[in-house]
Protein backbone atom coordinates (compact mmCIF):
# COMPACT_ATOMS: atom_id res chain seq x y z
CA UNK A 1 0.00 0.00 0.00
CA UNK A 2 1.31 3.44 -1.34
CA UNK A 3 -0.90 5.28 0.87
CA UNK A 4 0.57 4.10 4.08
CA UNK A 5 3.61 5.60 3.13
CA UNK A 6 2.29 8.84 1.92
CA UNK A 7 2.79 12.08 4.13
CA UNK A 8 -0.77 14.17 3.04
CA UNK A 9 1.31 17.88 2.69
CA UNK A 10 0.22 21.12 2.88
CA UNK A 11 2.71 23.96 3.05
CA UNK A 12 0.97 26.50 0.94
CA UNK A 13 1.17 30.01 2.72
CA UNK A 14 -2.30 30.15 1.97
CA UNK A 15 -3.46 27.45 4.01
CA UNK A 16 -6.39 28.15 6.53
CA UNK A 17 -7.60 26.55 9.72
CA UNK A 18 -10.92 24.75 7.44
CA UNK A 19 -8.02 23.41 4.81
CA UNK A 20 -6.00 21.68 8.17
CA UNK A 21 -8.99 20.34 9.22
CA UNK A 22 -9.41 18.74 5.88
CA UNK A 23 -6.20 17.86 5.76
CA UNK A 24 -6.22 15.42 8.94
CA UNK A 25 -9.61 14.28 8.48
CA UNK A 26 -8.41 12.62 4.51
CA UNK A 27 -5.29 11.29 6.42
CA UNK A 28 -7.14 9.11 8.45
CA UNK A 29 -9.54 7.96 5.75
CA UNK A 30 -6.88 7.10 3.75
CA UNK A 31 -4.55 6.17 6.15
CA UNK A 32 -1.61 8.22 4.97
CA UNK A 33 1.74 8.40 6.95
CA UNK A 34 1.73 11.45 8.60
CA UNK A 35 0.08 14.93 7.69
CA UNK A 36 2.96 17.53 7.16
CA UNK A 37 2.01 21.42 8.07
CA UNK A 38 3.94 24.22 8.51
CA UNK A 39 4.60 25.19 12.05
CA UNK A 40 1.81 27.62 12.68
CA UNK A 41 -0.49 24.81 11.91
CA UNK A 42 1.02 22.21 14.35
CA UNK A 43 -1.52 22.35 17.07
CA UNK A 44 -4.50 22.25 15.53
CA UNK A 45 -3.23 18.85 13.38
CA UNK A 46 -2.41 16.61 16.60
CA UNK A 47 -6.31 17.61 17.86
CA UNK A 48 -7.17 16.62 13.95
CA UNK A 49 -5.06 13.23 13.96
CA UNK A 50 -5.79 12.41 17.59
CA UNK A 51 -6.58 9.14 18.30
CA UNK A 52 -5.50 7.72 14.50
CA UNK A 53 -2.22 6.53 13.64
CA UNK A 54 -1.36 9.36 11.64
CA UNK A 55 1.60 11.61 12.53
CA UNK A 56 2.12 15.26 12.63
CA UNK A 57 4.95 16.23 10.76
CA UNK A 58 6.30 19.67 10.87
CA UNK A 59 8.63 21.91 8.87
CA UNK A 60 11.54 23.83 10.20
CA UNK A 61 13.28 26.27 8.94
CA UNK A 62 10.99 25.64 5.63
CA UNK A 63 11.87 26.14 2.78
CA UNK A 64 15.13 28.31 2.74
CA UNK A 65 16.87 26.16 5.56
CA UNK A 66 18.65 30.37 5.66
CA UNK A 67 17.40 30.56 9.55
CA UNK A 68 20.43 30.35 12.12
CA UNK A 69 20.45 26.86 14.17
CA UNK A 70 19.32 28.82 17.46
CA UNK A 71 15.84 29.89 15.47
CA UNK A 72 15.84 25.97 14.05
CA UNK A 73 15.77 24.94 17.48
CA UNK A 74 13.28 26.71 18.96
CA UNK A 75 10.82 25.70 16.27
CA UNK A 76 11.75 21.97 16.87
CA UNK A 77 10.97 22.74 20.20
CA UNK A 78 7.68 24.54 19.56
CA UNK A 79 6.65 22.23 17.04
CA UNK A 80 7.65 19.07 19.54
CA UNK A 81 5.36 20.76 22.16
CA UNK A 82 2.66 21.62 19.98
CA UNK A 83 2.38 17.80 19.35
CA UNK A 84 4.78 17.30 15.91
CA UNK A 85 6.46 13.84 16.21
CA UNK A 86 7.70 14.07 12.99
CA UNK A 87 10.46 17.23 11.74
CA UNK A 88 11.33 17.62 8.14
CA UNK A 89 14.19 19.98 8.38
CA UNK A 90 15.93 22.24 5.66
CA UNK A 91 19.55 22.01 5.89
CA UNK A 92 21.77 24.95 5.19
CA UNK A 93 22.21 25.02 1.35
CA UNK A 94 24.14 28.32 1.14
CA UNK A 95 26.46 26.75 3.94
CA UNK A 96 26.72 23.49 1.65
CA UNK A 97 27.51 25.60 -1.50
CA UNK A 98 29.72 27.59 0.14
CA UNK A 99 31.75 24.70 0.92
CA UNK A 100 31.51 24.66 4.95
CA UNK A 101 30.38 21.55 5.46
CA UNK A 102 31.09 21.08 9.50
CA UNK A 103 28.98 24.06 9.67
CA UNK A 104 26.61 22.50 7.41
CA UNK A 105 26.78 19.26 9.56
CA UNK A 106 26.81 20.84 13.13
CA UNK A 107 23.55 23.10 12.21
CA UNK A 108 21.62 19.65 11.44
CA UNK A 109 23.57 17.61 14.25
CA UNK A 110 22.61 20.49 17.27
CA UNK A 111 18.35 20.29 15.61
CA UNK A 112 18.57 16.59 15.83
CA UNK A 113 19.84 16.66 19.19
CA UNK A 114 17.43 18.69 20.85
CA UNK A 115 14.73 16.78 18.71
CA UNK A 116 15.86 13.31 20.27
CA UNK A 117 15.29 14.63 24.08
CA UNK A 118 11.58 14.14 22.85
CA UNK A 119 10.30 10.21 23.05
CA UNK A 120 9.71 9.05 19.30
CA UNK A 121 10.44 11.76 16.99
CA UNK A 122 11.14 11.16 13.67
CA UNK A 123 13.27 13.66 11.93
CA UNK A 124 13.76 14.14 7.98
CA UNK A 125 16.88 16.62 6.74
CA UNK A 126 15.51 18.09 3.44
CA UNK A 127 18.63 18.77 1.05
CA UNK A 128 17.08 20.25 -1.70
CA UNK A 129 18.36 18.09 -4.35
CA UNK A 130 17.16 20.19 -7.66
CA UNK A 131 19.47 23.03 -6.08
CA UNK A 132 22.37 20.89 -5.86
CA UNK A 133 25.23 19.02 -8.15
CA UNK A 134 25.64 15.47 -8.22
CA UNK A 135 28.47 15.49 -5.30
CA UNK A 136 26.68 18.34 -3.24
CA UNK A 137 24.20 15.74 -2.68
CA UNK A 138 25.93 13.03 -2.15
CA UNK A 139 27.85 15.08 0.86
CA UNK A 140 24.41 16.59 1.99
CA UNK A 141 23.17 13.06 2.10
CA UNK A 142 26.39 11.83 4.16
CA UNK A 143 26.49 14.97 6.57
CA UNK A 144 22.74 14.28 6.98
CA UNK A 145 23.47 11.24 8.15
CA UNK A 146 26.30 12.04 10.18
CA UNK A 147 24.12 14.47 11.94
CA UNK A 148 21.81 11.83 13.12
CA UNK A 149 18.84 12.24 10.36
CA UNK A 150 16.28 9.37 10.30
CA UNK A 151 15.42 10.28 7.07
CA UNK A 152 17.12 12.09 3.85
CA UNK A 153 14.18 13.99 2.04
CA UNK A 154 14.68 15.61 -1.17
CA UNK A 155 13.59 18.72 -1.69
CA UNK A 156 11.05 20.80 -0.21
CA UNK A 157 8.79 21.58 -3.41
CA UNK A 158 8.99 25.07 -3.19
CA UNK A 159 12.43 25.41 -5.04
CA UNK A 160 14.38 24.12 -7.82
CA UNK A 161 12.84 20.55 -8.72
CA UNK A 162 11.37 17.77 -7.60
CA UNK A 163 11.99 14.20 -6.62
CA UNK A 164 13.76 12.29 -9.36
CA UNK A 165 13.86 8.24 -9.91
CA UNK A 166 17.82 9.04 -10.20
CA UNK A 167 18.19 11.03 -6.98
CA UNK A 168 16.51 7.99 -5.15
CA UNK A 169 18.88 5.92 -6.85
CA UNK A 170 21.74 7.62 -5.74
CA UNK A 171 21.40 7.99 -2.12
CA UNK A 172 20.39 4.69 -1.90
CA UNK A 173 23.44 3.38 -2.72
CA UNK A 174 25.02 6.07 -1.17
CA UNK A 175 23.29 5.52 2.46
CA UNK A 176 23.29 2.91 5.12
CA UNK A 177 20.10 1.62 4.75
CA UNK A 178 18.90 2.53 8.50
CA UNK A 179 18.66 6.09 6.95
CA UNK A 180 15.96 6.23 5.11
CA UNK A 181 14.84 8.19 2.28
CA UNK A 182 11.54 10.25 1.32
CA UNK A 183 11.08 11.37 -2.05
CA UNK A 184 9.08 14.70 -2.27
CA UNK A 185 8.42 17.90 -4.71
CA UNK A 186 6.17 17.26 -8.03
CA UNK A 187 5.16 13.68 -7.22
CA UNK A 188 1.28 14.20 -8.95
CA UNK A 189 0.90 10.12 -10.00
CA UNK A 190 0.69 6.43 -8.77
CA UNK A 191 3.07 5.68 -11.71
CA UNK A 192 5.98 8.50 -10.28
CA UNK A 193 5.12 6.94 -6.73
CA UNK A 194 5.62 3.27 -7.71
CA UNK A 195 8.62 4.87 -9.77
CA UNK A 196 10.18 6.75 -6.84
CA UNK A 197 9.00 3.84 -4.20
CA UNK A 198 10.79 0.87 -6.23
CA UNK A 199 13.96 3.47 -6.53
CA UNK A 200 14.40 3.39 -2.69
CA UNK A 201 11.83 5.89 -1.28
CA UNK A 202 10.57 4.97 1.97
CA UNK A 203 8.09 8.00 2.28
CA UNK A 204 6.14 10.08 -0.07
CA UNK A 205 5.88 14.24 0.71
CA UNK A 206 2.50 14.50 -1.98
CA UNK A 207 -0.17 17.34 -2.21
CA UNK A 208 -1.67 14.72 -4.43
CA UNK A 209 -1.97 11.98 -1.99
CA UNK A 210 -5.75 11.00 -1.97
CA UNK A 211 -5.58 11.01 -6.16
CA UNK A 212 -2.96 8.46 -6.12
CA UNK A 213 -4.23 6.37 -2.93
CA UNK A 214 -7.72 6.49 -4.91
CA UNK A 215 -5.96 5.34 -8.42
CA UNK A 216 -4.12 2.73 -6.38
CA UNK A 217 -7.07 1.69 -4.76
CA UNK A 218 -8.93 1.17 -8.19
CA UNK A 219 -6.33 -0.53 -8.97
CA UNK A 220 -6.22 -3.31 -6.61
CA UNK A 221 -9.81 -3.70 -5.86
CA UNK A 222 -10.74 -2.97 -9.71
CA UNK A 223 -13.90 -1.39 -9.00
CA UNK A 224 -13.94 2.44 -6.84
CA UNK A 225 -15.04 1.90 -3.07
CA UNK A 226 -17.24 3.37 -1.14
CA UNK A 227 -14.44 5.65 0.22
CA UNK A 228 -14.13 6.75 -3.29
CA UNK A 229 -17.57 7.40 -4.01
CA UNK A 230 -17.84 8.63 -1.15
CA UNK A 231 -15.75 11.20 -1.98
CA UNK A 232 -16.59 12.26 -5.57
CA UNK A 233 -20.51 12.95 -4.42
CA UNK B 1 18.48 59.09 -6.40
CA UNK B 2 16.59 56.34 -6.30
CA UNK B 3 19.46 54.37 -5.27
CA UNK B 4 19.22 55.13 -1.24
CA UNK B 5 15.85 54.01 -1.65
CA UNK B 6 16.71 50.19 -2.56
CA UNK B 7 17.14 47.14 -0.01
CA UNK B 8 19.73 45.66 -1.91
CA UNK B 9 18.61 42.30 -1.36
CA UNK B 10 19.83 38.35 -2.05
CA UNK B 11 17.43 35.69 -0.12
CA UNK B 12 18.08 32.95 -2.31
CA UNK B 13 18.74 29.75 -0.38
CA UNK B 14 21.71 29.39 -2.38
CA UNK B 15 23.64 32.08 -1.36
CA UNK B 16 27.16 31.77 0.36
CA UNK B 17 29.19 33.92 2.75
CA UNK B 18 31.00 35.11 -0.04
CA UNK B 19 27.90 36.46 -1.79
CA UNK B 20 26.96 38.16 1.41
CA UNK B 21 30.18 39.74 1.66
CA UNK B 22 30.14 41.17 -2.17
CA UNK B 23 26.46 42.18 -1.18
CA UNK B 24 27.62 44.51 1.16
CA UNK B 25 30.75 45.64 -0.80
CA UNK B 26 28.24 46.59 -3.52
CA UNK B 27 25.56 48.21 -1.15
CA UNK B 28 28.24 50.29 0.23
CA UNK B 29 29.64 51.31 -3.57
CA UNK B 30 26.41 52.44 -4.92
CA UNK B 31 24.86 54.00 -1.27
CA UNK B 32 21.61 51.83 -1.07
CA UNK B 33 19.66 51.88 1.88
CA UNK B 34 20.19 48.42 3.03
CA UNK B 35 21.21 44.86 2.24
CA UNK B 36 18.43 42.10 3.36
CA UNK B 37 19.09 38.87 3.91
CA UNK B 38 18.62 35.76 5.38
CA UNK B 39 18.91 35.54 9.26
CA UNK B 40 21.66 32.96 8.59
CA UNK B 41 23.91 35.87 7.32
CA UNK B 42 22.34 38.73 9.53
CA UNK B 43 26.12 38.73 11.60
CA UNK B 44 28.11 38.30 8.52
CA UNK B 45 26.46 41.44 6.36
CA UNK B 46 26.37 43.20 10.15
CA UNK B 47 30.60 42.82 9.91
CA UNK B 48 30.17 43.92 6.13
CA UNK B 49 28.22 47.02 6.53
CA UNK B 50 30.26 48.06 9.72
CA UNK B 51 31.43 52.30 9.37
CA UNK B 52 28.83 52.77 6.52
CA UNK B 53 25.41 53.98 6.25
CA UNK B 54 23.70 51.00 5.32
CA UNK B 55 21.25 48.98 7.31
CA UNK B 56 21.45 45.41 7.91
CA UNK B 57 17.50 43.87 6.94
CA UNK B 58 16.91 40.14 8.24
CA UNK B 59 13.12 38.54 7.23
CA UNK B 60 11.44 36.90 9.65
CA UNK B 61 9.08 33.57 9.16
CA UNK B 62 9.94 34.09 5.67
CA UNK B 63 8.55 33.48 3.05
CA UNK B 64 5.39 31.40 4.03
CA UNK B 65 4.46 33.50 7.03
CA UNK B 66 3.52 30.31 8.56
CA UNK B 67 5.69 29.72 12.13
CA UNK B 68 3.98 30.13 15.13
CA UNK B 69 4.28 33.82 16.93
CA UNK B 70 6.80 32.77 18.81
CA UNK B 71 9.28 31.35 16.44
CA UNK B 72 8.96 34.92 15.05
CA UNK B 73 9.91 36.42 18.34
CA UNK B 74 12.94 34.42 18.74
CA UNK B 75 13.77 34.84 15.21
CA UNK B 76 13.44 38.74 15.22
CA UNK B 77 15.62 38.87 18.87
CA UNK B 78 18.53 36.90 17.08
CA UNK B 79 18.52 39.16 13.98
CA UNK B 80 18.44 42.15 16.42
CA UNK B 81 21.50 40.61 18.31
CA UNK B 82 23.10 39.73 15.62
CA UNK B 83 23.17 43.33 14.31
CA UNK B 84 19.98 43.32 12.17
CA UNK B 85 18.57 47.57 12.28
CA UNK B 86 15.42 46.13 10.06
CA UNK B 87 13.28 43.47 10.19
CA UNK B 88 10.56 42.41 7.13
CA UNK B 89 8.34 40.06 9.20
CA UNK B 90 6.05 37.94 6.94
CA UNK B 91 2.74 38.04 8.12
CA UNK B 92 0.34 34.62 8.82
CA UNK B 93 -1.50 35.06 5.48
CA UNK B 94 -2.95 31.79 6.01
CA UNK B 95 -5.11 33.10 9.03
CA UNK B 96 -6.30 36.50 6.95
CA UNK B 97 -7.14 33.77 4.15
CA UNK B 98 -9.67 32.30 7.43
CA UNK B 99 -10.43 35.85 8.13
CA UNK B 100 -9.08 35.45 11.28
CA UNK B 101 -8.34 39.04 11.49
CA UNK B 102 -7.41 39.54 14.90
CA UNK B 103 -5.08 36.30 15.49
CA UNK B 104 -3.65 38.09 12.26
CA UNK B 105 -2.63 41.53 13.56
CA UNK B 106 -2.05 40.06 17.17
CA UNK B 107 0.45 37.91 15.52
CA UNK B 108 2.05 40.72 13.93
CA UNK B 109 2.13 43.18 17.29
CA UNK B 110 4.06 40.45 19.54
CA UNK B 111 6.90 40.71 17.10
CA UNK B 112 6.82 44.46 17.04
CA UNK B 113 6.28 45.02 20.60
CA UNK B 114 9.60 43.01 20.81
CA UNK B 115 11.41 44.41 18.29
CA UNK B 116 10.56 47.63 20.25
CA UNK B 117 12.29 47.41 22.91
CA UNK B 118 15.82 47.64 20.64
CA UNK B 119 16.62 51.23 19.86
CA UNK B 120 16.58 52.18 16.34
CA UNK B 121 14.84 49.38 14.45
CA UNK B 122 12.23 49.54 11.46
CA UNK B 123 9.66 46.64 11.06
CA UNK B 124 8.31 46.03 7.95
CA UNK B 125 5.58 43.65 7.31
CA UNK B 126 4.85 41.72 4.20
CA UNK B 127 1.55 41.05 3.22
CA UNK B 128 2.03 39.10 -0.10
CA UNK B 129 -0.23 41.04 -2.19
CA UNK B 130 0.24 39.24 -5.24
CA UNK B 131 -1.66 36.01 -3.04
CA UNK B 132 -4.87 38.53 -1.56
CA UNK B 133 -8.05 39.84 -2.81
CA UNK B 134 -8.48 44.30 -2.85
CA UNK B 135 -10.49 43.69 0.27
CA UNK B 136 -8.08 41.19 1.75
CA UNK B 137 -4.97 43.90 1.07
CA UNK B 138 -6.48 46.76 2.42
CA UNK B 139 -7.44 44.45 6.08
CA UNK B 140 -3.73 43.36 5.93
CA UNK B 141 -2.17 46.68 5.48
CA UNK B 142 -4.87 48.00 8.45
CA UNK B 143 -3.71 45.30 10.50
CA UNK B 144 0.00 46.06 10.15
CA UNK B 145 -0.95 49.51 10.52
CA UNK B 146 -2.27 48.59 13.80
CA UNK B 147 0.49 46.55 15.18
CA UNK B 148 2.92 49.08 14.94
CA UNK B 149 4.48 48.27 11.70
CA UNK B 150 7.05 51.09 10.16
CA UNK B 151 5.98 49.83 6.71
CA UNK B 152 3.80 47.90 5.17
CA UNK B 153 5.63 45.72 2.20
CA UNK B 154 3.64 44.26 -1.19
CA UNK B 155 5.40 40.78 -1.53
CA UNK B 156 8.57 38.13 -0.74
CA UNK B 157 9.09 37.86 -4.24
CA UNK B 158 9.06 34.09 -4.17
CA UNK B 159 5.36 33.22 -3.63
CA UNK B 160 2.51 34.86 -5.63
CA UNK B 161 3.06 38.54 -8.14
CA UNK B 162 5.49 41.01 -7.36
CA UNK B 163 4.99 45.02 -6.52
CA UNK B 164 2.44 47.01 -9.19
CA UNK B 165 1.68 50.42 -9.23
CA UNK B 166 -1.57 49.77 -9.14
CA UNK B 167 -1.25 48.12 -5.28
CA UNK B 168 0.66 50.58 -4.30
CA UNK B 169 -1.66 53.90 -5.30
CA UNK B 170 -4.61 51.51 -3.33
CA UNK B 171 -2.55 51.18 -0.33
CA UNK B 172 -1.17 54.86 -0.24
CA UNK B 173 -4.55 55.85 -0.63
CA UNK B 174 -5.76 53.67 2.22
CA UNK B 175 -3.14 54.29 5.06
CA UNK B 176 -1.43 57.19 7.18
CA UNK B 177 0.99 58.84 6.18
CA UNK B 178 3.18 57.77 8.86
CA UNK B 179 3.34 54.40 7.64
CA UNK B 180 5.91 54.09 5.02
CA UNK B 181 5.27 51.66 1.41
CA UNK B 182 8.04 49.30 0.41
CA UNK B 183 7.40 47.47 -3.03
CA UNK B 184 9.49 44.30 -3.75
CA UNK B 185 9.07 41.24 -6.11
CA UNK B 186 10.32 41.35 -9.90
CA UNK B 187 11.39 45.13 -9.62
CA UNK B 188 14.11 44.77 -12.09
CA UNK B 189 14.75 48.05 -14.45
CA UNK B 190 14.24 52.13 -13.52
CA UNK B 191 11.38 52.84 -14.99
CA UNK B 192 9.54 49.90 -13.07
CA UNK B 193 11.20 51.27 -9.92
CA UNK B 194 10.38 55.19 -10.78
CA UNK B 195 6.83 54.31 -11.43
CA UNK B 196 6.37 52.58 -7.93
CA UNK B 197 7.89 55.60 -5.95
CA UNK B 198 5.89 57.66 -7.90
CA UNK B 199 3.05 55.47 -6.81
CA UNK B 200 3.93 55.75 -3.10
CA UNK B 201 6.93 53.74 -2.81
CA UNK B 202 9.32 54.82 0.29
CA UNK B 203 11.57 51.76 -0.31
CA UNK B 204 12.03 49.04 -2.91
CA UNK B 205 13.25 45.13 -2.23
CA UNK B 206 14.81 43.78 -5.30
CA UNK B 207 18.17 42.28 -5.84
CA UNK B 208 18.56 43.94 -9.49
CA UNK B 209 19.32 46.97 -7.53
CA UNK B 210 23.18 47.98 -9.38
CA UNK B 211 21.40 47.64 -13.13
CA UNK B 212 18.66 50.05 -11.89
CA UNK B 213 21.33 52.53 -9.98
CA UNK B 214 23.16 52.38 -12.54
CA UNK B 215 20.68 53.18 -15.38
CA UNK B 216 20.24 56.27 -13.11
CA UNK B 217 23.41 57.28 -12.67
CA UNK B 218 24.38 57.15 -16.84
CA UNK B 219 20.70 59.25 -16.61
CA UNK B 220 21.66 61.89 -14.40
CA UNK B 221 25.55 62.26 -15.25
CA UNK B 222 25.06 61.70 -19.44
CA UNK B 223 28.35 59.25 -19.19
CA UNK B 224 29.29 55.92 -17.36
CA UNK B 225 30.60 56.89 -13.94
CA UNK B 226 34.08 55.59 -12.92
CA UNK B 227 32.12 53.43 -10.63
CA UNK B 228 30.63 51.56 -13.52
CA UNK B 229 33.63 51.88 -15.48
CA UNK B 230 34.95 49.58 -12.36
CA UNK B 231 31.89 47.29 -12.36
CA UNK B 232 32.28 46.29 -15.48
CA UNK B 233 35.82 45.73 -15.42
Amino acid sequence: MIAAAIDHTLLAATATEDDIRRLCAEAREWGFAAVCVNPLHVALAAVGVRASAVRVASVVGFPLGATTTAVKIAEALGALEDGARELDVVSAIGLLRGRAYGRYRDDLAAVIEVARRTRDVTVKVIIETGLLTREEKLIAAQAATEAGADYVKTSTGMLGGGATVEDLRLLRAALPLSVRLKASGGIRTLAQARALVEAGADRLGTSAGIAIARDERQGHVGEPSRAIERDED
